[in-house]
Order: C-alpha cells, then structure tokens, then sequence
C-alpha cells in the first residue's frame, strides 16, 4: 500500500494552524513517507508552512473560506460542509483523496459531518467514538462509545465490541483482546435489558477475534484486566469524563499538599522525577486522538488542547489505521458475525 | 428528642463484630449520650462488648441467629428478614424502637431488605442510594442514586432532587444546595428525554429549597461548584466507580513513581507529610455511610472494608440524620412540590 495520505483541518483546536502544523511536521519526523491535505486559510497554513520545510514539501494545501467554531451546532455545521476546513477535510476522505482526516475541532460537529457525509461500513448501524486509556497493566485500554450515541440496544453494543476489538488488534496490536460490557456489577444479572441482550449476543459467538469476558464495573477499566470496555454513549462519556476530572482531582490536591509546607516543598523537588513520570502516564497528549469507528472512512478528532506531541500521536493513529486497513477488518468481523448469526436451515 | 438510639448490624463487614463495635465505641465517645441496639450473634457480640465498657452500659444486644453473607442475592436475602442481624436491624428501625439502622453488609440485601420493610415516604416513588464525596472546594458533594435504580423517570429524578437537597441541608448545613443532573454536556439540550423533562420540571418551581443549577459533567462532580448530583443509579454508579478507581489509579501510579528510584524514595520520605494530608482527603473512611433517602426510615450502609474511624462517622451521619429528622424535610418539601405542581384554576 501507498504511503498514507492525511487531511489536517488545520483551523480547529484551541492552537489552530500552529499547533495542527507544528504536530504534522513533528509526525513526519517520525514517519517520512507521510503525506499531508492541509485544510484551512490559504495565508494561515502558508506562513505556518513556511517554519516546516520538509512538511511544505510533504503536503498540499486546500483553501477553505470558513472554519467551524466550538459554539457551532452540530445542525449549523453540516451546512456549512462545502466551505469549512473540517467539512472540506472529512470530504477528501469521501473522495479517497486521503485515507484519513484529523481535526482538534468540535466533536459533535465532526461527528455529525462525518456520519453524514461517510455513511456507516455494511453491518454497522451507528458508528462509536472510541478512545485509548492508560492503565496499570502492560495494555492501554480502548473505550467506545464515548458519546456519539446517547442510547444503544444490544446490536449497537455487539457492533461496539466487534469494532473496539478491531480497534485494539489495530492500533495497540492484540491478538484476541479481551472485551467487557460497562455495568453496574460483574454479575450476568446485573444492569439494563439491553446489556444484558448484548452479553448473550457475544457468549453466543465463541469464533470473533475477540474475547468475551463479561461484565466490568468502572473502578476496574484502568486496572489492565481488559482491552476492550464496550458501552452505551452517555455511560461511557460519564465514565471517561470521572476518570479525566479525578485524575486532575488527585493530581490538583497533591499540588496543593506539596505546597503546604517547606518540607514537603522540598520533598517535591526531590521527588520531581517521580512526580515527572506520573505525569507523563497522566497526560492526555500521549493518549491523544479519539477516533469514529464504523464510518467508511478513517476520522481521528485530536483533543481541543492537545499540543504539538499530542497532534503527531492522532496523525499516527491515523497512519495506522489506514496502514492496516482497520475498516477492513471490521468489515470482515461484521460479515462473520452476521453470517454465524443467521439460524442455519435443520437438516 | 431523645438522644438517638441506633441499630449496628453486628455481622456485616469485613472486620465484623469487632470493626463495628470499636466504631460504635469510638463514635459514643464522640457523642456520649448515644445509644445502640446490637444485632447479631449474641457471643460474638458480648466477647466484643467485654473490651469496650462505655460501649456495653449504653447498648442493649440482639440475638440475631444467622448473618447476610456477601454473596446473598436480595432475592434470597429478604426471605431471611426475621432471622439475621441485617433484617432485625431493619425491623427495629420499622417498630421505631431505634431511630436508624447501620450495616456494612451486602448492599443489594440491605436495598431489598430496608425498601421491603421501610417502604417509601409519601411522594418518593423509589428510595435512592446517596454519598457524600470530597471536592476541591470548601463544602463536600451529595451523590445520588448511586445504584438503588437501574433505570429512572424523570419524576424519580425530581425526586430525588429533593432528597439529596434535603440531605445536603442536614448533613452538610447547607442551606440552599446547588443541585446539577449529571449530564454528557453543560447544554439544556443534552441527554436523555428523561433529563430535558426532569431539568423543565425542576425548574419550574424556583420557590424549592435547592438552586437548580443545570447539567454537570462528570469530570465537574469534585470540583466543588454543585452541592447535590443527582442521576439515575446506572449513571451515577459508573461515575462513582470510575472515580474511586481513579483515585486508586493515581496513588497506585504515585507509588510506584515513587518508588522507582532512590532519590525519589527520599523525595517520599521527605514529603510524607504531603502524602498523608492526600490519603486523609481521599480515605473513604472519612466519608463513609451512604445513605437510603426516601424511605420510612433511616438506614445507612458502612463501607464493608471500613476501619473502626469510618464505621463512627457512619454512625455519627445516621444519628444526626435523626436528630435533624431528615425524613420529615423529605416529605414537607414533596408536599410542597406536588401541592406547586398541581395546575391552578384559571380565575
């Protein structure tokens, strides 16, 4: 396969064109075969471009009068698809002009453009926003939907878990991962009718590259016990927003413990590298790119503060996935499960 | 009133007879003029009270034959109400021979077995699961339901509003607490049906003794700018699971950066005293008892792993819920509210 091609929306994010660039010229370092669609004000991405020789040479410009806001109403973004850099960008994917699109912009605006304009992959009725976590264990953790759908029956959830399992072997390269439904208990009795319809569902079909492992409560998700956490979007939302506002939480209050006295400040200045470490397992910009599974069409949304790092690690992401064409799989995974699922004619 | 009097199952918990009955010790020493019905097995209980005296002169025991054991369904439980230290607990608070009940026994038992026997205020259509968890800011936070309901109308969500208000004004002195629903966005058109109707009728009577304040996201719960998060049980299950989790994550992840090297392990030594004012703000025993809202009675679940400190301040919540009759502001504050709900005849 080609190198992959990337359309950057350089004009969403709290950095916009510096850092969209800044974190492009930082991917290319890494990977030089990269090529890049910068999307977005001629003149802004031009003198970007003109700090980022080699990524001037790697990329191609594509002017876009507009750029969605973060207030844009996912409703008003998608009229405005023809002449915003992040429609525009999600259009270049449609078209096979690039095989993935990355924006720092609004969620839901992406979200919505995406879905419209990329429709689902065959067998998948509504596409999940899914992101990678850290944990304590060897495996960072994938988490899916984030979001994108406030309510889901069992099928959503089975296409969930077969999506987020081709997500993991994909990007954090896991064979079989292991995949747990979010609930209230580990029991097979415990949470809601469709949880319990989806657990069923995925007991039923030993055979998916996937392990189903039941229930997971969410004080286990960053235990590294599981690969896969599979759950509706408002559960799953509510259970990434707890962990990201009591990391900060925890991490706020041990600032202000080590400030309360001479010793613990000078504790903290020897303990710094410690400290340093934590944080770097901590911080979203090594984590950075959630990415819409189910669209035929790679789109990575970088978070709206991710630096330059946190650019480069979703242009990587989406290198990989269009590297080893995870829709691919997907596609595959669906049309096994939905074959294994028809009631094969008795004998 | 009379000084409360307060039934301690005896059999639940980790540490058993001997955690509950120093935790009664210790919270009777805090508040002298307690006094405590002890249910469960009469020897265990007798060879306890032996080692606490001020504890036995102020307690009467309850021969209890039989104990709820961790692993009891609800189901089975409530079947053995007339024979174990859990059920008696439970049927002294119904004949109002105690003022509460405290157990740190199975949770799903102690639900079934208290609605059972309690049955619900008037108004309260379902009894809710409520905490209180620490904040950055000056005053803790009421969670509520963290579980009681899998799934909730926006009637019980209303409700318990109120309940976790009411709670937040007797527990915490707060006069007029600031009451969010947890939500997957700060917008009024966020979420579920059930929480746009719940958040129109909640706002529609301004004259309550809470200030409606909106949504709030998971990741505000602990910033310490809402007094009162209300959710259904599913919801608010997942964000206190991942918080708790998280909290572990964090300290888990601090010490092993700590310990990842000399100069750190000295930079631990030295900020220890930073350290432990963390553990103190994050120990669970320093916020222990969450709390049935809702029914005819009080009845508070101590964390089973609670030490004897964290069992007191179980005790000290469910007495001073009693003293300040936290059920009678319940039930005016529903009067008031479907009295204001009941559509006025045009003139």
């Amino acid at each position: 396969m080609d190198a992959p091609r990337i359309a950057i929306d350089a004009m969403g994010g709290d950095g916009s064109a510096a850092t969209m660039l800044a974190g492009a010229a930082l991917a290319l370092t890494r990977f030089p075969d990269l090529r890049f669609l910068i999307v977005g004000d001629d003149a802004a991405i031009q003198a970007e471009l003109a700090r980022h020789k080699a990524l001037a040479a790697a990329s191609e410009i594509l002017h876009a009068p507009e750029a969605i806001s973060g207030d844009d109403k996912p409703s008003q973004a998608i009229r405005r698809a023809k002449t915003t850099s992040m429609g525009l960008a999600i259009q270049a994917v449609k078209e096979r002009e690039v095989g993935a699109a990355v924006s720092a912009g609004n969620t839901g605006a992406l979200m919505a453009m995406a879905k419209l304009a990329l429709r689902t992959l065959p067998g998948i009725d509504r596409p999940a926003l899914a992101a990678i976590m850290p944990t304590l264990g060897d495996n960072d953790v994938v988490m899916l939907d984030l979001g994108a759908n406030t309510e889901c029956d069992a099928n959503n959830l089975v296409q969930f878990a077969l999506m987020g399992a081709a997500y993991s072997r994909v990007a954090l390269d896991i064979e079989k991962p292991k995949t747990a439904l979010l609930n209230i208990g580990s029991e097979e009795l415990k949470g809601t009718d469709e949880l319990k319809e989806a657990a069923a569902k995925l007991r039923a079909h030993p055979s998916l590259p996937l392990e189903f492992v039941g229930n997971i409560e969410a004080d286990r998700i960053n235990r590294g016990a599981v690969d896969v956490v599979v759950s509706d979007g408002f559960s799953g939302n509510i259970a990434l927003k707890a962990v990201e506002g009591t990391a900060r939480f925890v991490t706020d209050l041990l600032r202000r413990s080590f400030s309360s006295s001479l010793r613990s400040k000078v504790g903290f200045l020897i303990s710094r590298p410690a400290m340093h470490l934590l944080r770097v397992h901590l911080d979203p910009n090594n984590h950075n790119g959630a990415v819409f599974l189910g669209l035929n069409g790679i789109v990575v949304k970088s978070h709206g503060s991710a630096d330059a790092k946190g650019v480069a690690n979703a242009i990587a992401v989406a290198a990989k996935l269009v590297r080893d064409d995870l829709n691919r799989l997907i596609a595959e995974d669906m049309a096994e499960y939905r074959a294994a699922s028809t009631p094969v004619q008795a004998a």
